[in-house]
């Protein structure tokens, strides 16, 4: 994973350059929110997804950089004030702390813009067909029937008791589907087959939840220095998750029994799919 | 332009459908901020461009409507308390005042997907080729180096005096890009040659640029009766524009000039480009 964040670093960083000019500030905070940061998790999806077709590693890192760059606006935005209101993020201040909140908002809206231009640019190895079926396919995933779509469910939801059912769907959609697009994408660019591209999307689908799962497990069990992030803030916040419902064990052993179905689903690729394997069982058992 | 608006507001109704469940709120804000308004001149752009190349009429709709999301979208982030401020958009509340702040960023990041995933879309009749350059085009205007980048511009100069030239660079990015990119996407559609999209880019360039300055003197002289929106509010926010540089008088001669330099440009598409001469005539006499 290291050695993917640091392509996909690289890709991030050829991708925003620094101009001059008095629009440079909202291109500083695109690179603030967006640089530095993360596992890269989702870009890994993408990266080792389009190994398994043999796709081209540098095309598959813009590819990925722009999953991150949409990740990334999500996160400046979903900050706000207005929003949740976090001013931590990454172990530093969140962008409209570090900027001012005008200028999060703008770099949140320049982020996605750019991952579109990228993904569709003529520059990649990736036949135009295939192109603009990834900007349909992460517009699906980010958009309202899609992560925004969750976002609007989670904030109507605030206080509400939720069956595990309505969460497994708030989180399919807020966290899941972004998963679900990273875990396809490399099938996209391959031009892989509807049987290879289900069993991915399935993979990514299952993976999502786990890792959701675990994430809210690590909420509430980890502290601010572990995760880079206030620690608790969806219980503060009367947010219902899993380990409200179920409590933290049994939210535990579900996020474990969805990562080894969803190493399940990658049989047919055999040991290629090996680090996407792993990322699954790493999910449920990492500290941050 | 009535009758495009009518097609156009018929394919945003028809691309924004509503749904239910809890995310149908951030749909019903992205369709409050989108439906039932404005003159879509952007859209008018769009198809009468697409006319030139004989491109078929609903394909040109979709990328109109595409094209006044991105246009509203933009306007429901710049209408933010951390933004703009402004409580009143085409005669009505604006988006964050009908519903709240945070609905409202969330159905402008969403209006923005939308549109990137309308113009990928495979129903619409045009190849893959000319989609992704729809995209990429589009994303190059709306972005950091384009419309956002003049809103940041624009923000970090407010208070400070500017030269003319400054004032239009600003303006060209900020309301300019847009626009331009309305009078390419025909050629795009149409597969047109260099020498034609270049016309209609240059038409673009000085189309918007006219349309600025009479929207500044407008904003000066008239009434939120008129425009629908807050009158005065550049001025009263120490917003540079050509009439506080050039006033009221000269600006409305450059205006004038541009507008007729746009109708040149337009020499080599004889009587076809007749609606799109007389838009440039209009955006200079127009009283809202």
């Amino acid at each position: 994973m290291s050695r993917v964040a640091a392509e996909v670093e690289a890709a991030l960083e050829d991708l925003l350059p620094l101009t001059e000019g008095a629009e440079r500030r909202v291109i500083e905070a695109m690179r603030y929110g967006c640089l530095g940061g993360g596992k890269r998790m989702r870009a890994f999806l993408v990266m080792e997804g389009a190994r398994l077709f043999n796709v081209d590693r540098r095309c598959a890192a813009r590819v990925g950089a722009a999953l991150e760059m949409v990740h990334a606006y999500s996160l400046v935005h979903d900050d706000l004030p207005a929003m949740d209101d976090d001013d931590l993020r990454r172990g530093k201040p969140s962008c409209h702390k570090a900027f001012d909140e005008a200028t999060a908002i703008l770099a949140g809206d320049a982020l996605q813009t750019r991952a579109f231009e990228v993904l569709a640019e003529a520059d990649t190895h990736s036949n135009p067909e295939a192109r603009c079926e990834l900007v349909a396919a992460l517009a699906l995933a980010a958009g309202a029937r899609g992560m925004v779509g969750g976002q609007m469910i989670d904030m109507v939801a605030e206080g509400q008791v939720l069956t595990a059912e309505e969460i497994t769907r708030l989180q399919a959609l807020k966290t899941g589907r972004l998963i679900q697009f990273g875990a396809e994408a490399g099938a996209i660019l391959g031009r892989a087959g509807p049987a290879q591209r289900h069993a991915l999307a399935a993979y990514g689908r299952d993976l999502g939840a786990a890792f959701q799962i675990a994430d809210d497990v690590l909420d509430q069990e980890g502290t601010a220095a572990e995760l880079g992030k206030t620690a608790g803030k969806d219980l503060a916040a009367g947010k219902a998750t899993m380990v409200s419902v179920l409590g933290v064990a049994r939210a535990r052993a579900q996020a474990e029994m969805l990562a080894a179905q969803a190493a399940r689903h990658l049989e047919s690729f055999g040991a290629k799919a090996g680090l996407l394997r792993e990322l699954a069982a790493y999910v449920v058992t990492r500290r941050n």
